[in-house]
């Protein structure tokens, strides 16, 4: 659902929080809920699921509350989830296995129609129904197939060399897990960088800051 | 490296970036750089660059720019990376596996030293030189080693069981995988809650708002 005026990037990270708690609470059979309720099961102020949702229109009702169902499926609409954007995964060693077999794309926006490698071991081995494809058919494929998101699995190196192929093969989303900045050349496109490393090095920093370190190793 | 007021989670977020811009530059044999080159680099303002390192202290001279290396471990120093902090990991399936070989856990300030599962198929076999261990002897370890901090790769069910016994046996931070938020229930510790299905929907609202979609399915 596009949106007239964008959004601050803090509420859109925060939209599929919203959602997961939705969709736990409509599995509990609850259809309605306060915004006091809401804000104490997802440990926010109320206020802020007010402002964050009156970003798109609000969706409350003064008095009643949240609809859970209503309200679950506008922020899925919100997100784009309500239709299907074809892509493909590249690397499908460890980690692009994990990522495939961990994360139900389907439920989440996108439909995974491919899958590739450069290893012989991997190729024609099998991952969440597909058969893994030699990389060397990528270019193929794309130009056949139209995939317009692209779940990055490997090294950086690979990634580098890939970018521009793939942005020339009509790939303008990417999910990517190589520690390759996929924004930084490719402006044309749209990426999630997941840098999992960076991830853990935060939380070294706000250990230092906020917990005592009394068993720690001077190097 | 302990600040004297707060930093805003925005700068620690990019904190991680330039530690790894920087140790690139380091490999290249690059020594000395100006603010408006390493902005060019990481595709972001020289200013904000400028603003962010000012937040602690700032460790640029005008005319000369950056001293890499020197910069490079005033980073390294503020993240808190020149301790290695005790950690161990739950959750060694395949999830837990990826990430304990993917991220080199002691050069981003942690040290692992135990691994467990609940599996007898996983409990007994080697994770980055450790053996995986049984769940049941967590208590165990932890009372006697000390660890600090958990990788938590478990199931939601098994992670929102797990918190409380975690937080009483001296866990105080937590890389947490699972889909539960182990912030929510547990404010004495620091956690950095890595929602893989989160993300992939962030790229799809940017997706949907700024790419054009030819080739989608309506559902």
């Amino acid at each position: 659902m596009k949106q007239d005026r964008p959004v601050s990037p803090a509420v859109i990270n925060r939209l599929p929080r919203y959602y997961r708690f939705l969709r736990d609470l409509l599995g509990r059979g609850v259809t309605r809920i306060s915004s006091r309720d809401l804000a104490q099961l997802m440990n926010v102020t109320a206020s802020q699921i007010r402002q964050d949702l009156n970003c798109f229109g609000g969706f409350g009702q003064q008095g009643y509350g949240y609809n859970v169902d209503l309200l679950y499926k506008e922020i899925g609409s919100i997100l784009g989830l309500n239709q299907l954007t074809p892509a493909i995964l590249i690397g499908a060693g460890n980690l692009g296995k994990t990522i495939a077999n961990q994360i139900d794309l389907s439920s989440r926006g996108f439909r995974l129609g491919g899958a590739f490698d450069k290893s012989p071991d991997i190729i024609g081995t099998n991952l969440v129904g597909l058969t893994v494809r030699d990389i060397r058919d990528l270019e193929a494929f794309c130009r056949e197939q139209g995939p317009r998101a692209a779940v990055v699995c490997v090294p950086k190196e690979a990634a580098a060399q890939l970018a521009a192929d793939l942005v020339a093969w009509g790939i303008v989303g990417f999910w990517n897990f190589s520690s390759y900045d996929f924004t930084q050349n490719h402006k044309g496109g749209t990426a999630v960088n997941v840098h999992l490393g960076d991830m853990v090095m935060t939380l070294s920093y706000y250990m230092d800051q906020y917990t005592p370190q009394p068993e720690t190793e001077e190097l």
